[in-house]
């Protein structure tokens, strides 16, 4: 356990949101927290209180001139947030009030609080391991249902489980190996080869359903970059309108009017979309378009949903075709939107035979297959007029969901776990290749090891200054 | 007892500033308040718990899903603020968590509360009068240390207790004089008009300092509005910037540079003076220069204080005076600050003597006696060299507290109030003509009674619709 933090001072801070309102929290922790107060609040002993009881007062200051009537909330350790004793002071909420308060605490001997130092003492005093804090302030920043869920699961120690049973594993692995060793020469082989070999490429497998669920965590927590792309004039800025229900984007009949790139925020069920418009997908008709095509390149590179947009009533499928293998990338979902189909269906009669028979005749099937496997979704809309829009949001979520998140699979969201996860797996690959190349049991327990080490870090049973530091550095002052 | 607002309803409200922080803190009050937090508060029954105790669980909807662990704090009717039940859910505190917490508990069966909704119950419920409710809004916007005493005072009920004796006199007086009433023809007389006279005199006497110190009040509660003017290139804008320690106003060798007045807080041992610079005063150069000049007279006319700044190296005593008549109002505290004294006594020697005689010979000592009656400072000072500005500052606190406020002297500070003190010695004034007149007891329990009820619209005794909604309206949501 890292220690050299120092658990002596009491620490204070104001816990609130800043500014003005009906209340503001001051928080203190620390073993004098409540003596700290007690100096101030003439009404009644509080350490002769009982823990997680309130006390209504006033804090005078040193001259006894009255600061505030006040609540006062008492938590003995170790139970409190930070196993600490706690007091919270709830104040009037003004500014004036809030900082007379902490000056007059920091007077009896308290300090400021450094960002996320409570959560930090929480942590380095065994009341949730460093995953769990870290979710803590995934919690507070989250704005969105989905990032929020997967804070409070993470923090409920849904993420740290997994490690834990993954670490065990690994340990009982190791020792066996290093047990091995105690008997040096004698060659004996107390973990069977076989045996290891298998449980390594099962926990091989649970890590790498952990590193996949990165892309969707980190989705979930920053929101998920999805381009609109296609030709111009496809009606992409008029979806994009449409989606948002606002005039967003300028909208012209004439092809080429987006040129730069706009973001936009759409929420569908708690999880956030950044939609981004594009310029039309073409051969730059002059400079600028050829910036924005290069642009949206750019943008689809970096996004992980692609909404292909095109006018059903012109586009044939050797043009769809060019643009999508232009645009796709590797793991990447996509909608084709069918744009205009009102317009289409009234030029043709009959139109579900038309179509089929004009998507075997030109090479739709064919697209429609290779995308099968990509993971693809198909729909029908007029954007001008708002139909089918329901739709394709579905068809958006589900993209990303395919109900995933809500089933109560661990999600990775964090790149400092994505990144230990990495180099545990990669580790593992060594105790891999030693098994095959049938090297001594003290490489093998070295690599074992390495991939404990790894694993540790995510849960905090191995962490460094720095790392603590820089973690903690994101939180806000009072959490 | 005013009752047509609605206290069957459990109202709930964010408490804590808008915004993102460590924790959020969401009140409840009303009959339901506690079954309302009970419903989505699995962890145990809070109904059964003790007031003023805390308790920590999670929240869940409707869908048994967990929206955040918060930590829940009972008060027991009438153990809270407003009499009611109340419960405070403090909760981590991001923007997204509050609102899916206020949903709930609005689909629970709360309603949200209006602006100082729960302060309204708090009076309405008889826990505070309506000068102590309207303290709380005070001491919430109180941004310094006499605005902040100042509506603690009144919150503790310090204001209260006089206009409670006040009343209490009164409606003695009254009841006597409705006795005689009750006698009719009989032409008794169970109140002695002269004692009755020195009563009304005495009560006047206090309705007079109560009345008096409002200027003093509002001051202290608005900031106190300080002008400094003088000829051009007195050095004004040298002074302000020399109290402020910034280079505020543009500082030039040239006269009448400061042509826009310029507003700045300069905040003195808790009291807030919003210092106004001015254009100097003379015959206007220019047109803009003539605007400058007016602008300052404005200025004047809305300040309680004249911060008068003069050259004594070139100004002479005729001058001085021509500016004090034209700018010097009744009731003005002035500050007489002869700047340049630095320079001054290195061409003068033995300068205490020069002054003097140059005073008596030259109209000063007129000058010194005619403000002496009227509350006057002079203080020697060199701007440049920000000599002389602690005295200044001196000055300038003394010009207005005179040790008022820290005595302990009730001051009014709120336009209501001191209207209705008005009324209140407007209708003793007609009793006292009237015993003059020797009217009958009648007319003089009907002027006596409008006294009293002026009183009682003070404390809320007499209240209306209306007025309540004006009150509370200027609260924030959440109090």
């Amino acid at each position: 356990m890292y220690n050299s933090f120092d658990l002596d001072e009491t620490i204070v801070a104001i816990a609130t949101p800043a500014g003005s309102g009906a209340i503001a929290v001051i928080r203190l922790s620390g073993k004098n927290a409540i003596t700290i107060v007690d100096n101030l609040f003439k009404s009644k002993k509080l350490i002769e209180q009982a823990t997680h009881t309130i006390h209504l007062g006033y804090i005078r200051d040193e001259k006894n001139v009255i600061v505030d009537q006040v609540l006062v909330s008492l938590f003995k350790e170790p139970n409190s947030y930070t196993k600490e004793n706690v007091v919270e002071v709830s104040c009037h909420g003004s500014r004036f009030i809030q900082q007379r308060l902490i000056e007059l605490f920091l007077r009896q001997g308290a300090r400021m609080a450094r960002e996320g130092e409570f959560t930090l003492r929480a942590f380095l005093n065994g009341q949730m391991d460093l995953s769990q804090a870290e979710a803590v302030a995934d919690l507070i920043s989250a704005d969105s249902e989905s990032a929020h869920q997967l804070a409070l699961q993470q923090m409920r120690g849904g993420f740290s489980d997994e490690i834990q049973k993954l670490r065990e594993d690994l340990i009982h692995f190791a020792s066996l190996i290093e047990l091995e060793l105690d008997f040096g020469e004698e060659d004996v082989e107390f973990a069977d080869r076989d045996d290891l070999k298998e449980l390594v490429n099962k926990i091989q497998t649970l890590l790498k359903r952990l590193l996949d669920s990165f892309q969707l965590g980190n989705a979930i927590k920053n929101g998920i970059n999805t381009v609109i792309a296609g030709r111009p004039n496809a009606g992409k800025s008029t979806l994009l309108n449409a989606l948002l229900n606002e005039d967003r984007a300028i909208v012209s009949a004439i092809a080429g009017t987006t040129r730069d790139t706009i973001e936009e925020v759409l929420n569908i069920k708690g999880v956030e979309f950044r939609l981004i418009d594009t310029a039309g997908i073409r051969e730059a008709g002059d400079q600028i378009e050829a910036i924005g095509v290069e642009k949206t390149l750019e943008k689809v590179a970096q996004s992980s949903i692609l909404v292909y947009v095109y006018d059903m009533t012109t586009l044939k499928a050797p043009d769809v075709k060019a643009d999508l293998d232009k645009l796709y990338k590797e793991g990447m979902k996509v909608l084709m939107i069918a744009n205009k189909c009102d317009e289409y269906y009234s030029i043709h009669d009959n139109v579900r035979y038309h179509m089929e028979k004009e998507a075997s005749e030109k090479g739709w099937d064919q697209i429609f297959e290779d995308l099968g496997t990509k993971g693809f979704y198909y729909r029908e809309i007029t954007a001008k007029e708002k139909r089918g829009l329901d739709g394709l949001k579905e068809d958006l979520y589900n993209a990303v969901l395919d109900g995933e998140l809500m089933q109560g699979d661990v999600v990775v969201s964090n790149l400092r776990h994505y990144e230990a996860l990495q180099k545990s797996n990669e580790s593992l690959d060594k105790v891999l290749e030693g098994l095959q190349m049938g090297i001594t049991g003290d490489f093998l327990a070295m690599d074992i090891r390495h991939a404990l080490h790894h694993l540790g870090e995510i849960t905090g049973e191995i962490s460094t200054d720095d790392l603590l530091g820089n973690i903690f550095s994101n939180f806000c002052i009072g959490k």
